[in-house]
């Protein structure tokens, strides 16, 4: 199964987007829904932000010659709500993760919906290496073409980035009082977290969101992963969950029969002749990873589109099937779900690396600091046996660009060990939201550290679902989350400018 | 005058040491006083830690082939007291700053003479690109060469040497739960802060003994530095000011007259026929400053050997002149001092850029991250006019290394507005001395901020006092500084060895 993937490994499995996965541009906040607007229709709507471009410095590390080198750094902004300047009104920020920021942009409504409320300027800002924030001229071909150039693909470089960039929009805006609070999911939850942590003169709190910066140097289990997608679908039916584990052998044992690939290959709906069983199982695999991941209450449309509750849908698929009653078929129906629900698509292209949300970058940093493994399976497992460890993960790296990972560095520089220990008396305003049907849940923060550093845990949520955008069939629990959330950024903002008023009137 | 120099910038001034001032390697703490010993003899004594070499990586932010050289690190260890890893005690890290490491662990007794107290491991690390922590091979020709090479010599990188090499060192020693104090003096009590501030999770707390750590981005008047020197002197005397106010007129007033730098020559006894007034000016400039600089209660040898309370002698050699009545005999007298306390020296070489301290490297750090600008005068001021400004290290940073600063960078990097109201709420642990007496101590943190980030300020003290090794002649207030940094870091220890046996007894 996917052993790095944060979002998605391109490197071990691939996908098949039907054309109308690809996610319209951006959306009237609480006036069409665009989750409910998506399942409905593709076409775009009024951006809701400008794009802008930040000279951004290459190396904020070191000085030589090349590091004074710069590049175009990507961000969107959205003053709509803003209640500027004069009246030191905060400023929210996205940090973006690996992929480019208007994907980030559109599935973060919660800091849309919360704008007005709060009187927020919006401002996205793109990772390095992504979308259209490419070092070394804006040209991917060159920026991606070896380890000389990916080597400034960093999350400390980016962290540096935000820092910068943040800095000098306050200056342009004459804002320097202006509070920021940084909003993540996923490796931008993760990366907005740590921001909090290194840069608290420039952020004054964070919401961190589904965030696996436990997911390092042992700390979280490498069964962890795949265990908790397991306990997902088991949860929805004992039938569901056999008929999938049971599943890998049935394929492996048909491949392996003469004619067996052209079973398989008209069971699963390959279009092309090509089909290799480990392709396959991979892209069974994903959209189970990925549904898991995305079980949302509500019909979504973050990596595919999906229906509410779609683990829920899947084991109905395997556990009612309409169209057959043998394993592949439920397979291929449970699978069809994932790739599929618009059902537009007549058949699956296994070699198609299309990547619509620019997430190429991901391998690279996975192999080089980004060493969250996920890949083992325990014999309760759903999944194929897998004892992916360390190793497997240096193999490909050497192989795929020459460079050995720094699997400590990560801990070193953000720490995790001992996290409680070390917040309970360090650091403040950090909310980590994790949902635990999320996959990622395991190697999250799932426990209060502190007054101010707090975790909240949603039993029925799955990744960064609070960050969505909210709808009129949201359950209560997930409400109550977001509800919270608002109260504890709330109460940041109000002991920040408590401390300003008393700043000002004593200078 | 200097303009930014933390110790010491060999570019503005030169030096002449005399043979006699170069520091005896080590001392046994609490026997033999170092201080006084060293005024007696130089004679080296036995070293009290053993020479120890880490394998460093280059480039901790980027994944560059390049960034993968490694170099030797050195550091110093004492295990005489350490209680040892079965009782997690602690390990007390010396964050090196810009020299060798010996030099800093010399003049930090304050560590050797607690640590039987705390049963604590010593351990001195030295700063990349110094002292014999140099990449490139260990040639100090080849990193010095240019800025291609020069370029992993930054602040960051160097706090990142610190955390991977404490974490390894604790892995080594299997001591994993012990806790470790950081400490620094001057840029290395920058270091301390900034460390506690970057790895809560490897640093319980710092020790960070005066770090003009707002001497950036105009937080800190650019008068500061020469107005608290102006008043140590004139503190002593109105007389004594006034004599050293005007006497770069009549010395500027005598090399513009025919053999008027035959008699400065005389006067100041260059050894050389070469007389160049900015020199000479720069070389007296230098004197009152570092004396300043170390104006300390006792005896002592950090730069030079020097009396007690030198600025008091300075004075009183300006005020009750011995050897003669003019302006330069009394300044040429009050130089002496800091030059030639032992006598030794018959004359001097103003051209003389020995460096036994290999502070080298700082002029590099000053002309890429480390912009402290300290050369402005005020009207008032017992130095010439300077209006030094950012420009002028500009035009000589492009010069002497084809380099421009990034002045916003540390403050970016590690904050400094607006201090107070950020780490109110952020961050604990972290002790600020400061010796009002000290040039620098306008850009250091003169209140507490919080319950735990507290500021110690003693009227009477000079640059990192605190750190030296104690002495039967200690004044009181002294002695209660230290008994207060001992109280603070007890207070630490005792809540983190709490917090371990209660996380234990849970798990």
């Amino acid at each position: 199964m996917a052993t790095w993937l944060l979002l998605l490994s391109s490197t071990f499995f691939t996908h098949c987007y039907s054309s109308s996965a690809k996610i319209a541009p951006a959306f009237p906040p609480s006036i069409v829904r665009p989750d409910q607007q998506l399942l409905i229709t593709t076409k775009s709507s009024d951006h809701h932000y400008k794009e802008k471009f930040y000279t951004q410095i290459l190396d904020h590390f070191n000085y030589n010659p090349q590091s004074y080198h710069t590049f175009q750094q990507r961000y969107l902004i959205n003053d709509k709500h803003w209640g500027g300047a004069n009246d030191n009104a905060p400023i929210f920020v996205y940090t973006g993760n690996e992929g480019n920021i208007e994907w980030f942009a559109e599935n973060t409504g919660f800091m849309f919906e919360t704008a007005p409320h709060f009187k927020a300027l919006l401002v996205f800002i793109e990772h390095r290496y992504y979308g259209k924030s490419i070092p070394f001229g804006g040209s991917k071909e060159i920026a991606y073409s070896n380890s000389s150039t990916l080597g400034y693909l960093s999350s400390t470089q980016a962290l540096a980035d935000y820092a910068t960039l943040i800095l000098d929009l306050k200056k342009n805006l004459t804002s320097m009082d202006s509070p920021v609070v940084v909003f993540g999911g996923s490796y931008g939850g993760m990366l907005a977290a740590w921001f909090r942590l290194k840069y608290p003169h420039i952020a004054l709190g964070a919401l961190s969101s589904s965030a696996p910066i436990l997911n390092l140097d042992n700390i979280t289990s490498p069964y962890s992963f795949s265990n908790i997608i397991t306990q997902d679908f088991r949860g929805e039916s004992e039938n569901c969950y056999r008929v999938i584990k049971k599943s890998w052998k049935e394929i492996e044992d048909t491949a392996a029969r003469a004619g067996g690939m052209e079973i398989l290959r008209k069971s699963f709906r390959i279009c092309k002749d090509f089909i290799n069983v480990g392709f396959l199982e991979g892209w069974i695999s994903t959209a189970f990873t990925y549904t898991a991941m995305t079980d949302y209450p509500t019909p979504s449309n973050f990596l595919n589109p999906l229906p509410a509750y779609p683990v829920k849908q899947m084991c109905k698929a395997i556990d009612d099937p309409k169209t057959g009653n043998n394993t592949f078929e439920k397979i291929y129906q449970a699978a069809n779900i994932y790739y599929n629900y618009t059902g537009e698509t007549k058949c699956f292209d296994l070699l198609d690396d299309s990547d619509p949300h620019d997430l190429g970058g991901w391998s690279w940093q996975a192999c080089t600091e980004m060493v969250l493994l996920t890949g083992g399976t325990t014999e309760e497992s759903m999944f194929p046996p897998s004892n992916y460890t360390y190793l497997d993960r240096l193999e490909y790296c050497k192989e795929q660009y020459n460079v050995v990972p720094r699997p400590t560095w990560i801990p070193t520089e953000f720490g995790a060990h001992h996290i409680e220990r070390v917040l309970k008396h360090f650091g403040s305003n950090i909310i980590f939201f994790n949902g635990l049907r999320d996959p990622w849940s395991g190697g999250g923060v799932l426990k209060d550290i502190s007054k101010s550093v707090v975790a909240i845990v949603a039993e029925q949520g799955a990744h960064h679902v609070d960050l969505r955008y909210s709808t009129n069939e949201d359950p209560k629990w997930l409400q109550d989350v977001r509800k919270r959330e608002v109260h504890l950024i709330s109460n940041w903002l109000t002991q920040y400018y408590h401390a300003l008023s008393h700043h000002h009137h004593h200078s």
